[in-house]
């Protein structure tokens, strides 16, 4: 294990190196280094400096920006630094235990450093490996000392050709056979092939296959995982049976091997069902541990909501990245002025301005709910790995499973265009590759894809919603939650009828007043959208439709204003903490203003409409 | 010459190959063929079918969707196929005259091919090729052919390192020199390199030079361009003094080869100043014909306006590019459905709908409006080759550059955003590189960029409407302008005092519903942008200070509301002309209906902000 970085402030924040920027710098109102140990923590900077310092002193990451690598070439080179990075072995299991939000933190140096390593490990390490782990038993506990060490190298094998989303149509089967004691993993033809699979196209040698489990008789106990070796971890030649390769260059992260794999009549030994969900007997029993379906949904959610923790911290990765590069060149890049002579830095004009510091302003605020969410999501999973069966662990599990659900397609999002403008902002530079911006863009994309299309996980956000509304309105149940996200809602009738009573610019410059609008909002969109959604229905559309026709114009706008309201109240509170240092609080206070004002101009048209409409909801849904 | 493809409507518009989009096919409501006829002609038809059957039978332009070509190869390849397209000849001269409308045709061609390659061409040909023809004199007529023979490859320089948008603080140097009858072209330092010179860096033998001219006596007059030999035609090595290299990789059209020079007081002949503007005698003293300031700029406007044109025809080709793999994927590709035994193709969400729809009918709005604004950019270079000098003439100047500089940016923005769109709208399929989305998107970016930031040129835009609005204010003058855009601005204080009156959905299927709002839209922010730009300078702020403050909020969306006003209006018309035949009208007016709808409703805020105001111009701004 690498030790970590010693030495006082000054090793561990060293000054800028002079230059151009020196002369922003010196009117900065606050001490950056201060507000680095606030946002960061001592700890947690010295780990992120051990790291980097690795990475700088290491030859294998040595940085050639914008260079002109093969394909072949940069995933080799990618695979190599991946096994570096086992190597290195950063973070001991029981400092995952002690500090878990170094997790994400090692997963986000590695997304600064290339999206394409902190995907690969991830995929392998946290994705690979904990299905093993958390799916399986006992019996799968040998292959986790091999996983660290890369004797094996895995990949999470869910998503077909033709079915990602759907994930109830996925149909590589798993069929066993008793005589033998195996399972036979099979794909029906080539629109089952398992595909985009990540590190399945040169490198993995083991896969989590998802597969329809048939016992004799044909009856079906729906997906379940296996781990099936794919290749020979020697020669890397595909298993009998297995035909598997590389699907080809994508827009980004050509560091990593996407796959694709079919299975012809594959046998695996009985044990490789993991089979923490369901097993089946020797004899050909199907057996589970969970009798309640919806229990057995909700550990599932739970392993939806890692990735898509992950993904959102990622996004954020790639935000910041590109904030610094644009902000620092808009500080150094003079164009026009106020006289022919003298030109004025570009970040001196409104137009720059508005254009980059709210996605500033939204980085700082995404980087805090994704380190908190996180945290939520450690104590769900210290919940179930307890064994707690209770009902707030369930709601608690639902939770997270909605503000994840929607919190990937916001950050994503958010880093998607956040990174447009900056790549824009910076001119012509922005587009020379070494300038990283296009990288930064690119390696971003799929966040907006993979672990569920953005526009489809949002209706999760709306249905949870929706799901809570419909008791209060039949039963007079009460909006509570364990996370108490959703906790304000239950005087939903009271917001909705307070007005918007700021009289001077002024008095916006505070989060607390967007946060008031932005309950309103999410009041009136949900009441909105249950009103349409019970209308399409007495209309006669079935609940599939109906949930299709009000997603565009209500549940997608209820998802995110929902989601956005959280993100800002959460660092809002944050930044309001007595804890913070009295030199701080006003930098942190406008950062907090501004995320919250300028997400909620996005909104504005419905705030307007909103004032028209003043009826009830009881007046309209029963 | 390549003949053009003979034959009837079944040669020039064969039936598509049978396959899963058949069934699409056959619930259209209207006859594909007979709209392709009516969009672009027979002539027309004929003209593309022509280019696309030479380069399908041609091995150099064989295709290699989604391959990891190296750079140097990439542009290798460009190089030659863009001297092939020159061999072709697949456009003449008398053509070009007859038809102009071929011309952005042909670069329509070879960007639906590939931009980089419509790119390369048209800095040779167009860009390079017209600035010889239309900035030189006789003298320089021997250039022409030596162009279309490709003897000579040009670049157009004209941007350095530190400056692009702010021409005037352009720092290379031209002096000339009595004694030997020589400009001196030189560069004072890095900071005045050329820079990302499209055809320089690789290929280009000779550049348009733009430097400031100076006279013995140290008269500066300002920037003139000179045709300058870079490198020798034969080896390719450049030429003494010149230092010129590739800036490496871009985040796209990497078959382009971007270049930078500097010139070490490199010696060129008094007959390479291209002299239409400005010329300098044998003994050294500077001679101009243009007397008049304002007539001079007319004329460097008109210059800059066909730039901006051809990238609005890039874009639509992008965009339209993209239209046609995110909807022919969404027809076929099926995910969920009201049963689990039954998938829908993912084209019937409503929500897959509103995400693609909206940007077909902006690819055929925007397809018009390139068509008729390059056939009035045509009309007013005839004027100038004419020698008209008509007040007329330069009125027709200045609202084509008005134009042409938004129309730039809403035509790249809305390609940009609407490929993105198809690329998340295609899921993982979309992000895979022989898909081919990111290339259109990488390839697209620039558009937002080169010849003017979209941002900075907006505000040509909304500058040309406030200097009509002033002599109205003050002197009660007229809006007339020779294409009429501004005309319906005359009734502005009816038009602010007409309420939004339409009862049902249905009333607002048509596009003349959204023109009137978007006609009040737009005098109600002219009205806004003039009274905080007044306001401003009364507060005390110079002329700059005060625009820049107002450009955020009110300039910018001021120019692009007109723009897309003058873009719904002109496509109104179109698909509203007696010639439209019958079995198109619906299907052409609902395109039209949705672009207007959508364009409209993204300034919903500022539609319902507009009704709680109605004070008239005159209140606030005497």
């Amino acid at each position: 294990m690498v030790p970590p970085v010693e030495g006082g402030d000054a090793a561990l924040l060293p000054e800028f190196p002079r230059g151009p920027l020196d002369a922003y710098r010196a009117r900065a109102s606050f001490s950056w280094k201060e507000l680095a140990l606030f946002t960061e923590g001592e700890d947690m900077l010295r780990f992120k400096k051990t790291i980097f310092s690795a990475l700088e002193k290491d030859p294998l990451f040595a940085r050639s920006p914008g260079a002109d690598l093969s394909l072949e070439k940069y995933r080799e080179l990618n695979f190599l630094r991946c096994k570096r990075i086992f190597e290195y072995d950063f973070l001991s299991v029981e400092d995952m235990f002690k500090s878990p939000l170094k997790v994400p933190a090692l997963i986000q140096c590695l997304g600064m450093y290339d999206s394409s390593l902190a995907v690969k490990y991830l995929l392998h390490s946290l994705v690979f490996g904990s299905a093993v782990y958390s799916s399986g038993s006992e019996r799968h506990l040998t292959y986790i000392p091999k996983i660290f060490s890369m004797e094996i190298f895995g990949c999470f094998a869910l998503t077909e050709l033709s079915h990602g989303s759907n994930t109830k149509a996925i149909r590589t089967t798993a069929q066993y056979d008793p005589a033998t004691k195996e399972f036979i993993i099979h794909s029906p033809d080539f629109e089952a092939a398992k595909f985009w699979v990540g590190n399945m196209g040169k490198t993995a040698t083991h896969a989590v296959v998802f597969a329809k489990l048939h016992v004799p008789g044909d009856q079906c106990h729906g997906l379940h995982p296996f781990i099936v070796q794919i290749r020979d971890p020697k020669t890397l030649l595909p298993m009998p049976g297995v035909m598997v390769g590389d699907m080809g260059k994508k827009l980004g992260q050509n560091g990593l091997d996407n796959g694709f794999a079919m299975f012809h009549k594959v046998r695996v030994p009985r044990q490789s069902l993991l089979n923490r969900m369901g097993d089946v007997t020797p004899e050909g029993t199907y057996v589970s541990p969970f009798k309640d379906v919806r229990q057995r949904f909700g550990v599932s959610l739970g392993g939806l909501s890692s990735g898509r923790v992950s993904i959102l911290s990622l996004a954020v990765v790639n935000l910041k990245l590109a904030m610094a590069i644009a902000l620092r060149f808009s500080a150094t890049r003079r164009q026009f002025g106020p006289t022919e002579e003298e030109e004025i830095a570009v970040l001196e004009y409104p137009m720059q301005q508005c254009r980059l510091l709210p996605y500033l302003a939204a980085a700082y605020a995404l980087d805090h709910f994704s380190k908190s969410l996180f945290l939520d999501l450690v104590e769900f999973q210290r919940g179930l790995a307890s064994g707690d069966r209770s009902a707030r662990q369930a709601e608690l599990g639902r939770e997270i499973h909605a503000l994840a659900s929607a919190s990937k397609p916001l950050a994503s999002w958010t880093a998607q265009q956040g990174i447009q403008e900056c790549r824009e902002a910076c001119g012509g530079h922005g587009y020379l590759a070494m300038n990283r911006l296009g990288v930064l863009r690119d390696d971003n994309d799929p966040n907006c894809t993979y672990e569920g299309d953005n526009n489809v996980l949002l209706q999760q956000t709306s249905n949870y919603l929706l799901g809570l509304l419909a008791p209060r309105v039949q039963d007079g149940a009460c909006f509570r939650s364990p996370l108490k996200s959703v906790d304000f809602l239950d005087a939903y009738p009271s917001i909705l009828d307070q007005k918007f009573e700021v009289s001077s610019v002024a008095d916006c410059l505070d989060s607390a007043v967007a946060l008031a609008a932005y309950k309103w909002l999410v009041c009136y969109l949900l009441r909105e959208t249950y009103q349409k959604l019970n209308q399409e229905k007495r209309s006669g559309s079935s609940d599939f439709e109906a949930r299709n026709n009000c997603q565009v114009s209500h549940g997608r706008p209820l998802a995110l204003a929902f989601l956005e309201l959280t993100v800002v109240q959460r660092f809002h509170e944050h930044v309001h903490q007595p804890c913070v240092p009295p030199s701080l609080r006003a930098v942190l206070g406008r950062l907090s203003a501004l995320y919250a004002l300028w997400s909620l101009s996005r909104h504005a048209a419905l705030l307007y409409r909103g004032e028209a409409s003043d009826c009830g909801l009881t007046d309209r849904s029963s």
